[in-house]
């Protein structure tokens, strides 16, 4: 098994009780329900997988469960976000020591030091391991955009396989993809941005990883079956749909950032029955009563929960 | 006349001789050329437009030129951006007196006050004049992104009739797209982001407002006609060529932003016979020989000029 | 007259009659107490000036009523805040045609283009006047910090004579005072942070350019002759009292930024008989009357208004 | 022993061999340096100290070293530098373990989520040990400002006892110093910015945490015993030495920011004959030889060196 090269491949939510512990049940209910709906491989531990608020030993435990419940259907990427070079290698090191299919990496934050040293830090991770590893690219989290011209360079010379964007920059995207496509395709292109994956598509993503995909993993199947037979309307359509129901991560106000959106995620895998709690990681507060049933308004006004 | 409600809406670009005055001749030239091309509209004093750049004198000549040269032939909206309310509605006021079909308003910058006066800016503006109003999302200018519940609360009410974005933010056009259609479309939506144009119509925009159109207006008028005819697959491969084309305005290294973007149309169109002159507005220098010979480059393997 | 090579030199609030127009009465009545608080220069039309809010014709009328006022007996300068270089200019020689004694210039905004085009930026304007030309460092407002070997470096080229920093970063503050004294000092340098103008002074500063001093200007020229006697500790005190005073700019809830902190000036002045009205310039409304109260109270608690 | 209540706190600058690992007998040398010099506490692992580089194994190490060189002689401060929460807990009651006599805490920093966050982040921070607590205020590396209520009010609970101060805002310092006065002084005030600490004495700071303090540690003890004296000359004019010997961390060319600063407090160190290398962890390079001969220039030059 190799990292996927193209598809829908959903952030994993965690699961937590409600004293915030890790709930393992709920968590494998849904992964299960997400290889269910055909979704073409998983990516654990990054920004919406609580990656960042997970100690060491929660990473662990969240790693084990994932292999344990996949069993090799689809391949699994594990996101190695930390602010230096060792921290990150020491975490890709215990990831595959579980047998994942690749790591999901992002320039290093908090001390930073240029271009010259996100490209020092890549090399020096990839070199520390033989598994795939793809560039994480979210300047709203680490405060650098990962520049095209590094990206399709560390492709060629392999020390990337793939890039996850959360750029939020759609015209940096298709340059990408362009430089990416005349330099003979090295790297696999996936967006971050759910309620834009068809313009992704039609940019030549190789496939999406939607958050939202943990709450409607068909829609983003459906989507994409759609992208593959060259039916765009569908596409379209999907897209305008997911749109709406992507109102579950907007409509708190009580939080922003990672507890509205994840918050908002968990929330509605609670109403649909795969999660047992909302509960969030420290310090992040779960959403209140009346944003729960807002959102529960949404999954209703969008035929995903029957009234 | 009214403001264009769809189409490729080109932001003109303002042709200088070698020391910096207004050349009228290369001006009306292109004007004549886009509108031969087939475009809907245009933008003149924008940001590609030297809006910021030109005093109020060189301002009257070009809305002049440009009404004279156009002829009612298509309707000119006009770039009135400025730091505050006073100035902003003493350009409109200007502009209104030339006849022109509608007004593109930023929020205000230098002395930043919070959304609040961002909404009173646009009431007290469009309080002002008879002429439509657009607004002009370019936080990356005006350090505010314009919220989407704002704008269309907004057009609701009458205050605004459309949104230029530039705001390089495509969840958040997604998001645009989908309130102005749940209020009844009060909004007419353009992107300014010329490499996604292709995705902006996917999302739903009403038109485009493409600085590169300049150089390859046909291009984005050929996009805009498979797009209405629901021809997506001829929609994506006008924009990836038309993103290569983009190359001229990327290639530049002695300077950035305004001055390698638009200075790199300005050569283009100079190698094309458009311009006499790449000549910027101080304090922008012009592209050096070496990058004005790539630009060529660029217009050859692009077909746009014969070797 | 030549510039102030040295004290406080007050950035002037301008008086606004209810109905937002020019209140000239009260802008000279402030005039005349700050030069008999013993001022040692007046600054204009800056950010609290309301330079980025002024028509032409509101500048004009600025400028001819200071003059007026001022008679010769302190010298005056005058902020010439605009997006771009030809803009500059064009104030620059508006005000070169009162008399006054120099002009205060930004890096130009809204189109950013890199240190190169502020440098040149810097020079077409001192080239186009024989008035001084001081640099008006203010990030905040134009995004771009003016480098310390640059502005030293035009120093020792005549192109600039002086710099008003409101940079907020004493820092780079320090280094500059450094770097000034080691190349001769060419340049008179002034902090723009009324709450550390004894910080500013025990790095080396030659003045002061304080919006609160338009509140209390006897204060500042207290602490500045405590300064001069070298007596740190009454520098000291007057600094922690004035520091109080400022929560005349800080306490606004209902607005933020430059309505917040001019706005509350603008507030003092009404209370202690100074201005008529509180009233803003367009989008910024004044302050409610709570806030207004609120202000009444700190003036009070700090003498300089009686119960 | 308590947290210092006031004094120089230098940011404890780590050793490393050429080949990247700890080297203990460089650190513990200059340990015992900073000690004999008359330092009034030690705060290690922070920004400065290579927290954010550091794997768990090394954090240990080098709390360990710390303890067993420090023996009591004078407080240590530990920081915990973490993306969230439960990861900070961990990290401080590894430190803890150790009898350390306080911890250095940011926000939380990746995945943002606003004020209240962060208030809740100190709260369960404190909870979770009987250490003191203090803020450390780096708004470059986690991009948050702290604001002086919400420190103040945890400070008066209990919750923190300090505050580290590296947020480049001398105006936002000078107002927390005041407005901490004013509640009792529930808080222990101490700048990081090491060109301006006079400044901060003169607004009220409690000590001062300098990088630059690894270099010249005598310089700083004569400054503080100034201050306490009353001799703000002495205190100006040490400041004004400090400020040069600072070229040190700010002639590197070939990086910038924490490769600049660190890197030539090591090459400083490694000419002083304290350090064995100058060696920076990865991916950050080590000075190149050209830079490290002018820092032995600056060392020279300001007598910290013989020629």
């Amino acid at each position: 098994m190799s990292i996927p090269v193209e598809g829908v491949v959903p952030p994993v939510v965690v699961a937590r009780h409600e004293d915030g512990s890790l709930d393992q049940v709920s968590y494998v209910r849904n992964i299960n329900r997400l290889i269910d709906a055909g979704v073409h491989g998983l990516f654990i531990l990054g920004s919406s997988g609580e990656g960042v608020f997970c100690t060491a030993s929660e990473r662990e435990q969240i790693i084990a469960d994932t292999m344990e419940a996949v069993k090799g259907r689809v391949p699994v990427l594990v996101g190695c976000i930390e602010t230096q070079t060792a921290k990150v290698i020491e975490q890709v090191k215990a990831a595959e020591a579980h047998g994942v299919d690749g790591v999901v990496v992002t320039a290093p934050f908090y001390a930073l030091g240029g271009l010259d040293q996100v490209e020092e830090h890549f090399r020096q991770v990839a070199n520390a391991t033989s598994l795939p590893v793809l560039a994480y690219d979210i300047p709203v989290c680490v405060h650098v955009k990962l520049p095209v011209a590094l990206l399709v360079q560390l492709g060629l010379e392999g020390v990337l396989h793939g890039v996850k964007d959360s750029s939020g920059d759609d015209v940096s995207f298709r340059n990408l993809v362009i430089a990416n496509r005349e330099a003979g395709s090295p790297l696999a292109l996936f967006t971050g941005h759910e309620v834009v994956v068809d313009g992704a598509y039609l940019s030549g993503a190789d496939g999406s990883v939607p958050g939202l995909g943990n709450v409607d993993p068909e829609g983003y199947v459906r989507q994409w079956n759609a992208f593959k037979a060259g039916d765009w309307e569908t596409v379209r359509k999907e897209q305008d749909r997911l749109a709406r129901v992507m109102a579950v991560a907007r409509l708190a106000t009580s939080v922003f950032g990672f507890g509205a959106g994840v918050g908002g995620f968990k929330v509605a895998l609670k109403h649909l029955g795969v999660f047992e709690s909302a509960a969030m990681p420290a310090p992040v507060p779960q959403l209140t009563g009346a944003e729960q049933d807002a959102i529960r308004d949404v999954l209703v006004e969008t035929g995903l929960l029957s009234a």
